[in-house]
């Protein structure tokens, strides 16, 4: 997966699958002189090549290859796009993704975060934190960067999360992050950004969906503990997932210990799964993902 | 983990835990100039200490540095036992396990079991494999290994399960092993053999219980597939678990390429889960398994 | 990665990269109606897009989507190749590769190979194995495969390698797999099948190349071991790299445990890269290889 | 691996291999009524039981179970320790190690040892941090932790080192942690502190050794990249290796992009080094480690 230092257009898309896709869209492309870094293209018609299938993409562009701005892209893509019956879009590596993080009371993958952040490693605009405790806001202030504290209790959900969203959308956000946010969102917060809420579930879904998810693997007995990056959905930790992995544990190894050890797994979790989104690598298909790493 | 070449007995036990049972244990071993070539201690008190915790040990001792043999370990190890209230038993390396293999039509575990047993990697006796198909009869009996064809249809379980008990009883099997045996056992055989039979399940349980678990984490959308090595029980796939792994896969792959990756997590899945139990590292403890690897 | 059912035809192709490759490669399969299963495409510019990089193709077509064979394909994309000075070849997935096998006196990946073999999992035809010992004869002609005991001595090289190039060239091998061969082939015979010959080291290259590489791993007291898969060069263990893959170990592992452990890496190593090289996945560029799996 | 929220302390030991080790340990704390939380031990007679073989323990003992304090059980331990020829030594786990950590530009190592720190995950004091740039001093600061800008030239090295030398006796450092710190230590430095001086090093030791190790695998072509978590000795990069793990890579990764998915690599060996260290769980052995995990 490569992360390329000159500015790029990325077109992302999905249509009906039939003969000639990539030659309309490669065609147009060359037409125009657009040199590709880097594409890739997928089938879920899998084995079979059935007609009645869905077709991805995923194409990089050099954007001084091309000789219009994307406004003219857009444009002049349009009629290919409609003949394709195809659902897109395009996005300016120059143009930096907005990530709103919420947070509650663990550190872990605030600070790996923040640290990525830090380095330019992801290359995002952070425009605020938003937390149910205080606990981070020195941290987060001295990045830089707006704390706002909306605490969440058993009364206020409704009212919480239309704060939530207010911040959301006053300060543009393009995704929201939950980094260990130990709440549940309201259904009406999630209808609203479907594909663009990000949680990370300390758990191998779709076991130990819920609450204390080390606590049933502890229960349970098993052998190795993971952690699922998901797209939020109204049912809980059901979304289309991005990314997971595991980590070994054994029977020495007490509830804290998997608390402990799971931290590393979910930060390195969160951390695929968010840059996998950010630079529109990931194409929901129904309640599955499509991610061209 | 020491695979060792020389002769020894493996001491493995469970009891309260209290301040010095090491101490007992070893001294004894220590008083009659025992050599302990490994060992292995737990207990479940986790982070706490608490009374009221269990003990664990699994310990190895070289044979010639006794003066006596297992018999007369036995006797007078016993006061010990039940001094501290203890479950235990000792087995000798000289003695090869008998392990019998129940087989379906897939290959992939029966190959790989043969194949270390051939090398002396495993270094068990295989006194017979059954089948209720007879697809392997001359792969099994080109390496001189009797093979029972004992077909199994809706109609005759109970009989057919009886007479897997019977060639089981018969050739004095230790273990018995079911290696992607496509029947699910009668309870009767389940209740006649605890912690003796050992199943892999093509699934990263408790996720996909049941039939068909790549359908289902295909169905799903999962990024990683496994495989459980467990013990058998009444409850299907429930048993304690032994041992567990997983493997990478991507949008890309079909049900059939996960059915294909799987086969390799799943014959080295087994693979080790068994080792684990014929060199007595498995302690069962309620429905979870303490492994000294 | 797709393991397709139904007949397909598989272009993989390299060439300079430039504006356009993929719009005419496509536009040509288009225009004949050729309905793309799966295709994937890489530039080594890497993050640059430098001009003077090369492009890596490889595009499966369902063969019954074309309207002429493999001969007339061939003919008609012979201009495009020559404008875009591309080095092609097109593979029929009807045609069954030939793979012929070297093997010493370990079990382990001859095994996994006839298991595979087999059941089909790789759809080849294994025309003979070839071996310095006599040990598998009885195994190998049990599967229906011709045996051939090629003895090599310090003073007979040169002649024995000799016999197995006639062989292989004689069974019309396409592929010779060395499964664990404890035997440096000559250079003759390494020159004469560039890219066509694959061997598994017993490390995870480029630590401890060449004899013992487990008891070089256990003397630098390394927390991992591996095995790589390769092409086979003049130079020892420094051909292109296919696939590797790593297992944990720790103090407790004596070299002969390493050994041990190492076969299940090794096995599954050669069948993962065997499988990328028969599926035209892998692209060899200088010393290095670009797998599109 | 245990974390035990009360406190204990901590023996680890090695010594001749003989009969009656474990004995005579385990009879002295239990004749104290010393409750043994963990306990490991392990042989480097490895699978043969030599003598000439040397012998390593570590047991956890409940502070609160025995009789006397530190003090007094080093004065009583004493003579058992002559009499097996043992080099041993005793911690306390309520006496926090002081661990100073020294850092360069690269802010991933430190951000997630901050991290750790801050949640109490690691238990530990940083009196604190040194570097040849000022680029953290802010941030550390902000944790309220001290920070010393020692610049290291080419010209001032002998200098530079005896002030980092300086620094860490009147703090008092346990532990010195070379986070990324991209400076080679002089040898008065190393030779100081044996044993007590970690690096986390970023590749797969013994493979690309010194400079610009991810330039060397992307030459090579490798297809895993890795980090390894060594003490410091006179001679670069080959200290006894305490950890090291690996991530997957594919044609398709640039240097930059090693770099990256190397850093996620690099921060969790160093973590999971640095508390195998910190909780006396590693014992050297000539130029390897031994470590009860």
């Amino acid at each position: 997966m490569l992360m390329h230092s000159q500015r790029f257009y990325t077109l992302s898309a999905s249509c009906p699958d039939r003969v000639g896709i990539i030659a309309r869209v490669a065609g147009f492309i060359a037409e125009h002189r657009g040199w590709i870094l880097e594409s890739s293209y997928h089938s879920d018609a899998g084995a079979n090549g059935d007609t009645g299938s869905r077709y991805f993409m995923r194409i990089e562009i050099k954007a001084d290859s091309l000789p219009f701005h994307l406004a003219e892209f857009r444009e002049r893509f349009r009629p290919i796009g409609e003949e394709l019956g195809m659902t897109w879009k395009i996005s300016d590596s120059a143009v930096k993704k907005r990530v709103v993080v919420l947070v509650s009371k663990q550190e872990h993958c605030l600070y790996d975060l923040l640290a990525r952040w830090q380095s330019k490693e992801l290359d995002i605009e952070i425009p605020c934190v938003i937390s149910n405790h205080d606990t981070f806001k020195g941290f987060v202030e001295w990045h830089g960067i707006p704390f706002h504290h909306v605490p969440v209790t058993s009364d206020n959900k409704d009212a919480a999360y239309a704060e939530v969203q207010r911040i959301f959308d006053e300060v543009r956000g393009d995704t929201m992050v939950l980094a260990r946010y130990m709440q549940i969102l309201s259904p009406a917060l999630c209808r609203a950004y479907p594909g663009r809420i990000i949680n990370i579930h300390h758990s191998f879904l779709p076991s130990f969906v819920g609450a204390k998810p080390y606590h049933q693997a502890w229960q349970r007995g098993v052998k190795l503990i993971g952690a699922t990056c998901h797209y939020v959905t109204e049912e809980l930790d059901q979304g289309p997932i991005i990314e997971q992995d595991v980590i070994r544990i054994d029977h020495s190894d007490s509830v804290e210990d998997m608390v402990r050890y799971g931290k590393d797994i979910e930060k390195a979790v969160l951390a695929r799964g968010l840059r996998y989104h950010l630079e529109d690598r990931v194409l929901v298909h129904g309640n599955k993902t499509v991610v061209f790493r």
